[in-house]
């Protein structure tokens, strides 16, 4: 085995020359954020823009990882290679991610062609809206050309997470539309592709014409011309995961063609950039307002003798 | 009926007088956030203070729901008022907030001591993180003594949420160790009381011995003296819920005489002011770096010609 460089810079040079071990290092860094994770992505962001990223959601419990499994072992078939990041708020207490029920990924862990990762990202500022992108462009930097991003459709950030692939796809099951243990509406947005999985159960035609119901009632014919198909699986077996795929790619060359993938691309890019300024501009605040306001203005805020709004308009001073 | 006033002021002041209608309509104002949500963080901020907080949160189908309208059934027969805000990421299609599950608070419906409000945030700019607090602060303000905040226990923002409590309860279930369904880190750390509900399901005395475990591993107790206590709970017959109000009343002397609560509180008005901030300044840097090199920049980004910290540092000038 050949040794594995510490410094990004090497680190970096390795993972392009096709180390695992360097690009797991090098993601790890991301998840950690600071200064690595930025030295990263100065790096990855010239030599980015080549990967094309699939998002897959959907509830807890749905089969996410089962049919991202599926979908791999299918590309695999054809020929593909892939990666995956899976994003995982269950992130644990022992430090370094656990798979969890990913599990069932197993099967690829020695394929080479495969390269999976659970994301954890407790340690970074900016949370799984900047660790993502983070990842995405690493991955994208060193030569993937293919990206899944799997993530629980609950929480607010995660669906938004999801649905800044250039392909999303939602996962449900047959009686969905009982559950509010989803986030539906969120879900419903960022839809590209729905898959009900685990369709051999009670209630998918049911499931079907909801979502169908669904669709017409958001127009979504009319907007951008691609209405997201819906396609029915059993992922433990693998039944309908070809579907799946080509359903992702008709949607890929929908996007492509009408200029969608582009538009979507450069909003994800200013959306990105608007949150970095943000964390930036938090920390200049405090030395543009001098900490001894500051804290005079926090103090404030904590007695409520001020809202937050009027303190900050103070701090970053709109009032004077 | 009264009719209900339309601008804020009027309404602020009627919900101050017990008005239901106004303190719902103030609500959906915080709930679409901008100038209107801010007004009502102005008016109410002096006027809180005295709001205790109790979050409760859990993963997807622990039984939060179930457990909160127990719990609010145990205060009503003390003779307690309280609020319960119901953050729902299942926001619905319809528009206007569904309680979904939560259909078993109706029996709270007509009482006049309870007042329930499911809250959807996606209008709001700065979503749960800024929405929450500034709800919480208005139920605070017009009266209320007591608030609850349900959460699902699953996403990075939603756990936050729940753990800017005062006291943090999180539900758990009998196999819970086997579940990746919930942000399970996050959940440990933001615990003041944990409960085992379904406690008469298999494993219960398993996850009791797995979290004390787990309490042992982060050594709880030497930190600020509060161990959290394990209390086990049946929800749906209401067994072990009065023990559920005295470990979060023993929790909250303890947070009282140990300086915690004011620490607590300290930390969370200075952190949703950063929050604030950082989202005031998003739109002040706008201003300072002029729309065309605004614009270029980001041209950049979605170019890849930069990444987003570099271009982040030249809009807002750290680089000059």
């Amino acid at each position: 085995m050949t040794a594995v460089p510490r410094d990004p810079e090497a680190l970096f040079d390795a993972a392009v020359g096709g180390s695992r071990p360097a690009l797991a290092r090098l993601l790890s860094l991301v998840e950690r954020g600071g200064d690595g994770a930025r030295e990263i992505s100065r790096r990855a962001a010239p030599r980015s823009g080549n990967a094309y990223t699939v998002g897959l959601t959907g509830a807890p419990g749905a089969g996410k990882s089962t049919l991202t499994s599926a979908v791999v072992s299918h590309l695999r078939s054809q020929g593909e290679q892939v990666a995956v990041l899976a994003i995982d708020p269950s992130s644990p207490f022992t430090g370094g991610a656990i798979l969890g029920d990913r599990v069932r990924m197993q099967e690829h862990a020695t394929d080479d062609g495969v390269f999976i990762r659970s994301m954890a990202t407790r340690g970074h500022l900016g949370g799984l809206s900047l660790a993502t992108p983070e990842a995405v462009r690493l991955f994208d930097a060193v030569g993937h050309r293919l990206v899944l991003v799997e993530t629980v459709g609950v929480g607010q950030v995660e669906v938004e997470v999801a649905g800044k692939a250039d392909t999303t796809v939602v996962v449900v099951n047959p009686g969905w539309g009982d559950s509010v243990q989803a986030n539906k509406a969120g879900l419903m947005e960022v839809a590209d592709v729905f898959v009900i999985n685990k369709v051999d159960r009670d209630g998918a035609e049911q499931t079907r014409q909801d979502l169908e119901q669904m669709l017409d009632l958001a127009g979504h014919v009319a907007e951008g011309g691609w209405r997201p198909p819906i396609v029915s699986t059993v992922a433990t077996t693998g039944a309908g995961v070809a579907d799946v795929w080509n359903a992702v790619n008709a949607h890929r060359r929908h996007a492509e063609a009408s200029g969608e993938l582009e538009r979507r691309r450069a909003f994800r890019a200013a959306d990105e950039l608007r949150e970095v300024v943000a964390r930036r501009l938090d920390q200049r605040a405090r030395e543009l307002c001098g900490q001894e306001r500051w804290n005079q203005l926090t103090a404030d805020v904590v007695a409520r003798r001020v809202d937050p709004w009027t303190a900050a308009d103070e701090m970053i001073g709109t009032e004077r």
